[in-house]
């Protein structure tokens, strides 16, 4: 531990040439796992992936840092959060997703703009040093851009937008279009501006068309909350249960959004020119193969958040099914506000778990898989694959380096397994995001963590309890 | 971070006098969190818990410790282990019950008993620093007696037993008996003997039923994995299956333990004299509702290994099910070759992650349900809850400290919140058996981590991969 801290900060130590970072085990993802492995980088790029010795030899006037006893692999892909909702990780832990919807209409409303802004950024903070280097943003408050831009991590911002009045329609899309343009001069050079039509039960599916045509006019990526619910598939299906009733009156609501269907929220939305390779669904819990078919042929992605669907009571995804119909998957730590961290080691974890359990077969999915999924398959999700997810020459440098000292770690007979069933967010004691170290011997370098923790406690205050 | 390790390091100072420990959260378990609160210790028992200030009054002259931002509570309670198998993990990561079984017989076979009794400190050091205070170890090897006696964790050391050969029986329970008088002698202090015919398939009704008189005329108590996989099943039920031809043939016995019974397991070894209230049936996965009741009226506890059961492709077992019929139920992690890891908060979030998406409903379980059966659950089930299990005057002083200065624990709104869904065995900081801290400001006491580490890697080697 001490000697990787030491080195860990060494590799703070910036230089114009090439850096080169080695350890343990390195794991490229896309190839196999590397023992005593190093990774070449030089600017915001990575050079050459190798055996240390080959990676020495190949650039012998680099600055080298050896990270020791740890594990060195791509950052984590988060494909759907919400990090604007830190504050909330514990307000509502026993609810179902309806009654929990609700409640948190509630405490979000007793939130300023400033409020959110402290949430944002320890969200942003959280994503840091738990080794996620790229977030899938929902956007509400308009907050999470400023802390992604501190933090300096990589993102998918998507703006989420809300409309069922097809009559205010018109109005609503030359707001979302003059918010899109002020967030494209905003962002910072590692974040792409992306459209979030919240969910079938919020926004009409006239908007949802007109969106999507929107989203495909600017070259923008989109993405939706589906079939997230045994409740968004009543209310699809019937137009009853209690997005159509208790919800639509909390929100004020007087009308519904459509008449009742009679299909799936998949086959329902699959209606409006929504889907297709720039779209992601987050969630997809509640589909039947037809509508996992529908996905498949039109190369829609899929954000998996399984400890979100199980904590809120919504199920389990069929993550195999997904993967055997050849769809991008990404996991999704989802909000804090309902999985309570945002711990990627936990969602592999938990996948693992949940599907071998439902499934009753260990065969289903594997520590390996699990790590494509939350790196390169996250990245494929998000329709970035070209630059990041795995460690390869041209990838920009986006990596993280885990601790391996704790003797629950001994011994080692396959990285990917140590990583999966082991680590945890606080094994993480160095991240880099586009070749700039953010994280260094468990250090955060462009956050002040402990003057937001304590913002964070006083915000807390003004929440329910 | 910092102050928490620097108190962790008083606290190791004895004294013959009272010992405070104080922290921003104290959870006794058996009544509410205590916010500010500290726990008086005089020797190896708890004489008082409450808040802060009211304990401190109430003993002026002790020797105080502050924990800082931390929750004290009492040390987990891991019903179902196999510490000398921690040498395994990560080893057989993707094979289901059946294959897994017959494959990790060719492993055992592999090591020496010098190589168990590195193992079983690696089990037993881990324990301590994930703050495990009392573990139900069920011994192959004979190791765990050391291991668990070195380390200063408290125990019930379950002794397996094996014997499908009835003609051997007398032989086998006179061995039985020698060895259980030799494992009385050299036990410490802390440790009560038990024992584990191992499971429906590898011990025959008739020894089951001599042993369920053998341990009550000892006074002891005794247990056994039940009902774990559908192999079992199928293999009680109708003879067949990989139980009965691959298992068998492996090790060598050319005969059937029984006539196929057509019943459940819990229904076959109920015929044998073997449920009472000094009994526990460790998993319990495949069970009917007939099962269940039968294991309540006759007051059988549950050793419930949720990580287990899942990875394995057993199953998930009906835990909601077992605490509607009143069942004495706790969390066993069972052994690191099918967990890989001795985490009891991974064993409760994978808990409520299990049962909340496996029912859809996420009022099945809450964490602070959790942590009661993390805790005095466990205690209950292993018989010792006079002693054990929560914090309250007169009970045994067994607790640990667990450290909430990560960012992601940010804010609290309920302490058992942020322990379940937040935190990890990395963040224990400090454990206490009977009074005797084991582990302070992460520093293991009374085992060398280091040298078990590296003795753990050399055995490794003589492993398959």
């Amino acid at each position: 531990m001490t000697d990787n801290n030491e080195s860990a900060e060494k590799a703070n130590i910036g230089g114009d040439g090439i850096r080169i970072i080695s350890a343990t085990w390195v794991l490229p993802v896309t190839s196999d796992p590397i023992h005593k492995g190093a990774v070449a980088i030089e600017g915001d790029v990575i050079r050459a992936v190798g055996p240390t010795q080959r990676i020495l030899d190949e650039f012998p006037a680099a600055e080298v840092t050896d990270f020791h006893h740890s594990i060195i692999l791509p950052g984590f892909v988060n494909c759907h959060s919400h990090l604007e909702y830190a504050v909330f990780r514990g307000l509502l832990d026993n609810e179902n997703f309806g009654p929990w919807m609700i409640d948190f209409l509630d405490q979000k409303s007793k939130l300023s703009r400033g409020d959110y802004e402290i949430s944002a950024m320890l969200g942003a903070s959280e994503c840091v040093s738990s080794g996620i280097t790229t977030v899938g943003e929902s956007m509400y408050s308009g907050t999470s851009l400023t802390a992604i831009g501190i933090a300096g991590i990589r993102a998918r911002a998507y703006q989420e937008a809300f409309g069922l009045d097809d009559n205010k329609m018109d109005d609503s899309l030359a707001q979302l279009k003059d918010l899109l343009e002020e967030l494209e001069e905003e962002k910072g050079d590692l974040v792409e501006i992306g459209i979030f039509p919240h969910a079938t039960y919020t926004v009409s599916a006239n908007y949802y068309r007109a969106i999507a045509e929107l989203a495909r006019e600017l070259g923008m990526k989109f993405a939706t909350h589906l079939a997230e619910s045994e409740e968004e598939s009543k209310y699809i299906r019937s137009g009853s249960g209690i997005l159509a009733l208790d919800f639509r009156e909390k929100v004020g609501w007087d009308y519904l959004n459509h008449e009742p269907f009679g299909v799936t929220p998949v086959k329902y939305l699959q209606q409006w020119q929504v889907y297709g390779p720039d779209f992601m669904a987050v969630h997809c819990v509640h589909v039947n193969d037809a509508d996992i078919d529908a996905l498949a042929r039109r190369d829609v992605s899929i954000a998996h958040c399984p400890k979100s669907n199980a904590k809120l009571g919504c199920g389990i995804a069929p993550l195999p099914a997904f993967l055997r119909a050849g769809i991008r998957v990404g996991f999704g730590t989802d909000s804090p506000a309902s999985s309570n961290i945002m711990d990627m080691f936990g969602e592999m974890r938990t996948a693992i778990f949940l599907h071998r359990g439902a499934a009753q077969d260990a065969g289903v999915l594997s520590a390996a898989e699990c790590v494509q999924l939350a790196t390169l398959g996250g990245a494929r999700a998000l329709g970035m694959a070209d630059r990041i997810g795995s460690l390869e020459p041209g990838k920009q440098a986006d990596l993280i380096a885990v601790d391996m000292e704790y003797s629950h770690f001994t011994p080692i007979h396959d990285p990917y397994s140590s990583l999966v069933y082991g680590a945890n967010q606080e094994d993480v004691f160095f991240t880099m995001v586009a070749g700039r170290p953010l994280y260094t011997r468990k250090v955060l370098l462009t956050v002040d963590d402990e003057e937001i923790a304590a913002k964070a406690r006083e915000v807390k205050e003004k929440l329910w309890r």
